[in-house]
């Protein structure tokens, strides 16, 4: 496949030769840096002219019927596979590849200004560079940074901070937040809001306190229809280049490290607290007022109800060491199999 | 009860010889054919002019006691049942009862035309009879083609392509995205944003390539606030004919097939593969880089974690073949029961 | 640490006579009253001029060394650990800290009168005193209540009725409802959308009946990007002062009681009844027409499959009384730990 020009407008042709300085890699044979690549593409669509990737012994057959011009891989890959494919050499050759693929096909260059139809409240400031779209609605003492994207229909409450080179998606609301640079925000999220937090009276029950914000660390992404609630004292905070997926789910004063990663429909429960480099697997769930240690690893669909050790590995519900989870899944599957085999 | 006429408009009253033959259906009585129909009620609210349906023995009771002037029921059913009702017979209740009810309240009449707030890029083509609301955005080169109904403050990013006879909800944004005909997207949706896709460098993630579109063939549904990722390279497709509730979450470049329902707050992962016809209950989990074969049902709340053949029935956390699934459910049920209950 | 003055501003000072008389609270020395109090805080930041909360005894540490001026407490507390704190004595002292706190930081104030960019219907009722924001659409024969905010670029569909004092959030989507008043809707909502209904024909799937309404008695919340479905015949239920988290997806059809507490990412499934004062922990699915009966406690993440009697305590997929799967937990984590410890 060819990417679509209705959605995509590719540089190019590039040369190997700059191809291959850009990722500091090594051409076994140095004419080839006259070469000039046209695309990027998969070992079995590529044709003459394309770049393609080989990082996975998997792929050795499509690695060697592949008609790219040149193939991408690692030292030792090419080692061991020896081939009469070209190959550029590089110590990681998927970071490699889209560090080429992000050549070929660069951001959606900005088009600075603001459209007619934004409501900018007079004492907002806009960075050079930057571009609000139609509809957009920015309240009083806004500060919006340079080179940043504010997408259609978007809504940024009074008092809200944006970094530089930031990308905020279309419809989605922000309020009582401060965002770094180079913070890419999805569509129809929703940062900042009052989240769920009540006190009983004898009648039913009165609204709390939300006296805090949301902090966003610089190179943060946050998918498509999220929601991250404020603090009610103090803060919620998302560490630098984390990554987070669609539909998640954050209450208000969590406190989420340093380049974790919550894949799709997590929920993160008021005021837990998690270190750096965390990855947190799809639809899991984690209670209040626990503490996960830095580089924990939470397997999809788990819910965690007690503070997780650094470096661990749980799963299931209510999660345990992953080990351990593993042991019931396996042994319950035998003993009620083993049993109902005998019985029936 | 009856309908609010501050939300819906009835047309009528309809002759039930109309009336049958739009449903292929049977009068016993010819002389019926006459009697006008004012309305579609359940059988308990029924008064004489409205039509009822009666396709479940479970309700013989209301059946008899209905003051409906017409009963919709099975052939099967009428035999066994003889009643002093008047019946309209066909081979399928339900669907019948349904056709009938889109007579009396059709779908609200398009005001066709581009409302003076919308955005609309001079390079978009706009087909015959379509409505397009306050506040839409179209972006250049969009093509929206007849009868559709584009609602209000909704998104429309550059090159999308939109069939005939959809209706795109109000705050939805879409891009990167080619749509057929009769799709109806409800509100609040995010269809073609990045998804979540990143390769380790040595300081942290670098965003992954995200050069493929999202293919959302004829006669599909979407539920409000939803979020369906393009693909990286290659699409994310959903087939003809599916149904997908609210929250779902599709990651990038999963492939869905014809006919498939997915209940609500489903995931699906990145490039997995699901076939025709199959069924997945609410708050599912599908890994990524899985095959579910055609017509397979997967029980709500589940995990699946391997691959599925078609037809297969399965569920549970990791998802097993439903009757193993049930067996351990059982079993520690009483495992565990009948062991305290001894002990304590 | 204080609040951000972009973001809140702060009333004050307030006398302590006057917030002790504004809960019903009782000083011991009555010359105390004539003390201004400046603001409230956290046990550990506060002050001279500040006051704060006892309310739990492992948080004595705090309250013996804190510098607030005022420590709001309950008689029992005050009585069992006397200390040279100056205290407020209050039966709730929870509830008393939320009622000052919401003194010191009212609501923002409403700035009465319709964006120009708003687009009403001509035929729309707008109550005195309320604000409509930028790019909001409000269609034909809407009613809104005094004292409403309704947020930028939202959309009330034809015939939505909205009562006093309604807080609606940005790009919030309403239609075919009728909202009491006092409700808080969050951004990004999804009210009365059609839902998931279709009935078999013989090619695919008929989109069913959709005839009913929403309808949100007073006093509710409702967090962000949550949806909930319009009934098919009859309507979907919200009762008083129920409280809804984000993400979390209602069915149509579903009736929920009075004072209901429903966490972050839950789902209700088509046509189950709630009765009043039920919990329900995040995450957790619920599936179609089924009864939970009043003051029922439900886990997160749990599966409720059949009816849950009034006051029980349920969990665990599929869902069971709280202590059996209490036993399961443990038993399992014993048994195959057991095993497998001698085993290996």
């Amino acid at each position: 496949m060819t990417t679509d020009p209705r959605f995509y407008s590719r540089n190019g042709p590039l040369s190997l030769g700059y191809l291959t300085r850009h990722v500091g890699g090594q051409l076994p044979n140095l004419a080839d840096s006259e070469i000039m690549i046209q695309n990027v593409e998969s070992l079995e669509s590529a044709e003459e002219g394309d770049l393609s990737l080989f990082c996975d012994k998997r792929y050795l057959d499509a690695f060697e019927k592949s008609r790219a011009s040149v193939v991408i891989t690692s030292h030792e890959l090419a080692k061991r596979h020896p081939s009469r494919n070209r190959v550029l050499l590089v110590s990681l050759p998927r970071l490699a590849y889209v560090q080429i693929g992000h050549l070929f096909y660069p951001p959606v260059a900005l088009e600075p200004g603001i459209n007619p139809t934004a409501q900018l409240d007079p004492s907002a400031a806009i960075g050079a560079g930057s571009q609000i779209d139609a509809g957009v609605v920015v309240g009083p003492n806004v500060v919006i940074g340079m080179r940043c994207h504010i997408g259609c229909n978007s809504v940024l409450g009074r008092g809200v901070v944006i970094g530089d080179d930031c990308l905020i998606g279309a419809s989605t609301v922000i309020s009582h937040a401060l965002i770094g640079s180079n913070v890419h925000i999805g569509v129809g999220v929703s940062i900042g809001s009052e989240g769920f937090g009540f006190v009983p009276n004898s009648t039913g029950l009165v609204r709390g306190l939300r006296l805090g914000r949301v902090i966003i660390e610089d190179d943060v992404d946050i998918g498509a229809n999220s929601a991250i609630d404020r603090g009610t004292l103090g803060d919620t905070v998302i560490g630098a280049g984390t990554a987070i997926d669609n539909l998640v789910q954050i209450g208000h004063n969590v406190r989420i490290g340093a380049g974790c990663a919550l894949a799709g429909q997590v929920g993160i429960a008021g005021s837990t607290v998690i270190g750096d480099g965390v990855m947190i697997g799809g639809q899991t769930a984690v209670s209040d007022h626990l503490f996960i240690g830095a580089h924990a690893r939470i397997a999809g669909r788990s819910g965690v109800m007690r503070n997780v050790a650094p470096g661990e590995s749980v799963g299931g519900y209510p999660a345990m060491l992953a080990r351990q989870w593993h042991r019931q899944t396996v042994g319950m599957m035998r003993l009620f199999n083993r049993r109902n085999n005998g019985a029936n």
